[in-house]
């Protein structure tokens, strides 16, 4: 996403134990080096737009997360890898002093990964003491931090995977992130059994969403979730499941993207912009009467015929909303989809694709942001971003919520983003 | 507005006699050419800004909407006044074909002005023909699409002096747009007493908010106000009255553009860009220890100087949210503003500024555009923007509801756009 | 052209009689106001590109050339006539102070054309009076800047035309500047007889360029044409007429604008980012096997069919040379043009359209700007332009001359700039 | 350079022996690698701006015009290493057609620097192969083509350390392309006394300029550089030296970049816009009132002290030509420059810095372009660039020539190029 929201801090967090936290630690920081694993150097250092960051990037800027906020502030015999690190590696902490402008964060061909690794290992080294010995007062405040800070990687984890298939789309050999062996980890999974879509009724009515600051079923939630509140909601019905690259297709094929009258008004201005004529990554076969058959996306594994069954993603919050309009549905609002993630009719909540709401990244009642740098992530993106919710195939694990806000610009097409159907209930 | 929002078509305004809305249209015409009535051909013909439109063509665009949606499919012996206008005149109706590009329309030095005016003639004189003798059931049809086009008109009045403005801000002669005699009916009005603030406490609870479609106390509203719902709100505190000028100036003068933290992440990336120090039309004095008293602003009646307790205006939404921050305070929500509207207390409510609120403009739950072109300029614009709500010194008379959703971009500074305050009713 | 070239200082100048100097003076201002008259102030006002200026502002700057340079410096109880307008109508001269940005100069809709035609009728009531009262010694100093100031209001004629051209291209309704019964005089001519184009062989050699500082032919030049030096030139064979429309359309069905081969690098970049498909102002027929009868013009008598045996015109130097290769001849230098302009044989030397030539707008050798504001309007353009020769149908008369150096960019097309070609003497 | 002229094809060349020229194949080809031995894969991957290109690309490129130019056409068994290639590595050449967009070079992380390198020992054996066993007939075409590949090479080796250079810069760490033992070879030489400069008379008059098609005293020429031919010059002065670090620092101390009046329009332009105060590379000390010992240069070598007496390099045309102005001087043509180079006082012709000269590159009398591709590096750059003469510290041994003419566009300043001043002989 493109801010990070803070954590909002629950004292019970910290009753869990050192020994958790430190697996936790070392699991979440290890499936960054596997992300990377099979990228070269070059790989790992180009930036393909200025909405993505290099690999390298990724890799360092949460490691100067854990420097920044825990091993300066918390560990007095820290020493600093590198000063010049904090200028390179700050995302966009004002308060945290000036810093390298985002669209030149592929011009830094130094430190190198195997630096970068370095510089890895050796706050891995510090963040190991501090857990492991940290006086009881200072670690009550350390384990909130901490889980923000295995949060926020994770958040890059797949921003690494978006970022780098962006990169790899704009060379002309399209090489594969993975091979096929693996593939179905890293693609958006056909239903098993492409059934038709089912309308499921919503009652509405007073719901609770987000989440409590200070308790909750959850172990950790971003600030931005919070404060829990109630809104009204009329009945409503939603789609039990996505909506699948055949159906988009044919609205592609229906001429959806030719047609004004479907879209916002920004969104038809992006439309002549760019050129839209389907989702990112989706390409055309050479011969035009080849219907679906010809189709094929590009994706972690490389180019593959494009799937009839696959939840669509790489879409803008444009092509979603048009697409509704065509579908004659709509989206539904994050409170929508929040009152009703916990049906159990409800399919391909998390780990599929986003999905674009039709509500604004607006802060909840009661929203404050919270103080110095932490508090920087959170109120200062609410404005002119959509929310998405739910998950995608390449969210890391355990990283799903169903109060999760994730947010975007509508015009973004470079994340695993898709739609669920909403209508009103006459 | 940068969109006009069609209206919500209620039946009981067929009953209104013809002779009313005659009279109605005639006032309201006649009122565009009064606004326009000492700017110099020159004045009326240039485009100082994209998101501007010439006087000229406000004048022409406002008389081509009469001819599209009214003349031309109801008035079957009227004869086009020129065929070419419907390219020319149309502003961003995707239904009705291809047309002149936003960014050009200072380009139209031809037709020149009086042209225009006879133009205008031409349509109201087959107008008064159409009021007065359509049948009844045409009449039915026409009565609620005449009543759009008067409000549209006024919107555009409020607009073509904006626009003016911004127009003559951008000559170093920094011409009046009006002498100094009547200069109060066009600029923002000082409070009689330059009283404190006072918090006036809401209860919140579940409160109806917009328009009822076939009913209601008013006699016209736009669609984006429907269909009316109720939201649940928190208790909260609203400002009686709107911050005025030597309020902001203290803002300036505490560094307020220059400290990051107290700007959303887009606000800060706008005061960099465009170099803001202070509101659009805020002349700072050649020596800087001057104090406010060295201050001057520039507006319809020319440069004058800064008072302070005029409430604040041609700020955009960022300046209004950094300044919240600053007096640590938030601004309300858009529902939280129209439930407190009718509180006797508050003051300035219409009349003097548009105030912004800290709601993204997304559709009511229900909301459906209408079909045809007439809907196009509804939910087409529901991204990207922010409600603002109220009225300023410059809407036309009687153009006024607490339940009008004003919106712009939250980067727009050329409205007469200034804030309220709310806090937390902790 | 883009910069004025400032005078060669001829002290024979100085024993012209005032009175002749005054008939002058009279006959090139009411020039300025005839070619005005027929346009509305809206025509006027509005600048359509940046390189382009408003006829107002022509018609001001031209005047503001006789007060500064003139009236200033050698009226002593001149009253100038609005304090501002110096900032306001400066074009380049940055030795005199801070001026209005030039894309903005079409923002100026005050002052109004009626008092800017005040302003002029004030200018030259006081140059009456010094061109008649000015003591001897005074007289030889303002002579040569009366002369430059009278040719310096003579380019900006053709300027004003070319400009007023481009801005009603930019108008759907292509409205015409003159009727078609003077159209004779503002277009450019056909040859009285289509004769096919004759190759006149030149003996090259040592040539003399330029014109001398301190007397010569003829009684003005502009600085860059001087000093006048020799110049070494093989034989080669000159074009006796220009290339006409009919056989520039055939380079254009040729596919001439699709072959990247026949074209300068940054030429081709100009085809592909501006999408040139033929000359300036030339309209393809809806049916693209009309043939040439399809196609037709825009200039300033309004649309007319293409003239085949015209001269084309409203060509960049990159579609001259483009179209040179595609005829497997060349461009001229303006050395090769120069020295081949007196042959008697040569037809449309001047009068007809501007002609591109292969030199780069260098300086001259020995070339030194005179010290003060009179010499910025020389040296300081000499880089990227390319030199053309003649002068075209719109160049006012009497402003001609063989040594004259008009240049522009090479992806200049709003001038009446056409070519003729040369080859190698072999 | 920004385009790289074909060769003069010398029939002479044919003699050369194949022992020799396979040495010189060799030779250069070696040296590329060893320029970017100490790079690491991330450092020859990326692109810092649109002008440079990254050094993988420059290894690959060259390598692709020999495969393109030699084995494709001469070598009938030959496996192309990879089909695409050919879409990849392609520079600018129309006539082979389409091609990756240069701005998008730097996307390019595959192949990697090892792929790249597998690819040039393929084409490096086989064009052993060519060499030694190609037949008679054949050989008399492969020769020239073999010379103008390694000059084509020998081209982008020095683009490859400019654009190093410039990548580097724009990393905060400002890494060291090289260690300081090896320095001296990587950066300007100072004068090995600081001696005054030495105004040499030169004579002018008719002198031959170029080189002769088809015999010579040098081995091999581009095509620019001919035909040989005559121009007639006045008699002029020039500086015996380069204009030195130390000059420069005065015309900066003296406010060159702040007095309008020193520079060319467009130059004027680049420096408002660009905000130029220095020339490239140069960093001013913390205290402004430090003088020249507290500045420093980035160069190949790192961070450094500027060093007064080494000639001042990486400044645009623009600036060499303010300097001039201030100094009271001028820029020689390139035909003067030409005419002296053999003059044994005139020190620092070749090898220090390039010299930007005050002429046009434009064609020589009688020039034509090759047809085929090799012709498209010729003429279809010769508008809008300036000629510089010599060569710098950074051209590869034995690259260079007295009639050589690089060009850049006037704005470039990422070139080591320089400046010597010429004065008119009064």
């Amino acid at each position: 996403m493109s801010a990070i929201p803070s954590a909002a801090l629950k004292p019970q967090a910290a009753t869990l134990p050192r020994t958790f936290m430190l697996r936790q630690y070392t699991r979440v920081r290890d499936y960054s080096l596997e992300l990377t694993a099979t990228l070269s150097p070059e790989d790992q250092c180009v930036q393909s737009m200025p909405d993505a960051s290099p690999s390298k990037w990724h890799l360092a800027h949460t490691t100067w997360f854990f420097e920044t906020m825990l091993l300066r502030p918390f560990s007095p015999h820290y020493q600093v890898f590198n000063d010049r690190y904090h200028y390179l590696f700050n995302s966009y902490y004002e308060s945290l002093g000036s810093r390298h402008p985002r669209p030149r964060r592929g011009l830094l061909t130094r430190p190198t990964v195997d630096e970068v690794i370095d510089y890895r290992r050796h706050v891995d080294a510090a963040m190991q003491q501090l857990i492991e010995h940290a006086g009881p007062d200072a670690w009550f405040k350390i384990r909130p931090l901490l889980l923000l800070g295995l949060n926020h990687e994770q958040q890059h984890q797949e921003l690494l995977l978006t970022d780098i298939l962006h990169l790899f789309s704009c060379n002309p050999l399209l090489p594969a992130y993975r091979s096929g062996s693996d593939k179905d980890s890293l693609s958006p999974a056909s239903m098993a059994t492409e059934h038709g879509l089912t309308w499921l009724p919503q009652p509405g009515g007073t719901v609770g969403i987000g989440c409590i600051d200070t308790a909750g079923e959850e172990d950790f939630a971003f600030d931005n979730e919070t404060p829990r509140h109630h809104v009204l909601l009329s009945p409503y019905r939603l789609a039990d499941r996505l909506v699948t690259c055949g159906e988009f297709a044919e609205f592609v094929f229906d001429g959806g993207y030719q047609h004004a009258g479907l879209w916002l008004s920004d969104g038809w201005a992006a439309v002549e912009s760019w050129g839209w004529t389907a989702p990112a990554y989706w390409m055309a076969p050479d011969e035009p009467e080849a219907g679906i058959e010809g189709w094929q996306t590009f994706g972690l594994d490389g180019v593959r015929p494009l799937d009839p069954s696959a939840p669509v993603t790489n879409i803008s919050f444009y092509e979603a909303a048009a697409y509704a309009e065509w579908a004659q549905a709509r989206l539904p609002t994050e409170f929508e989809w929040e009152a009703a993630a916990r049906d159990p009719r409800m399919a391909q909540v998390t780990g599929h694709a986003w999905q674009w709401t039709r509500s604004s990244y607006d802060p909840y009642p009661g929203f404050r942001s919270a103080p110095g740098a932490v508090g920087e992530y959170n109120g200062k993106f609410m404005v002119g971003q959509l929310v998405l919710r739910g998950s995608s195939f390449a969210t890391p694990p355990g990283h799903t919520r169903v109060t999760y806000r994730n947010f975007f610009q509508p015009s973004a097409r470079w994340q695993f983003s898709g739609l669920r159907l909403a209508r009103d209930n006459i």
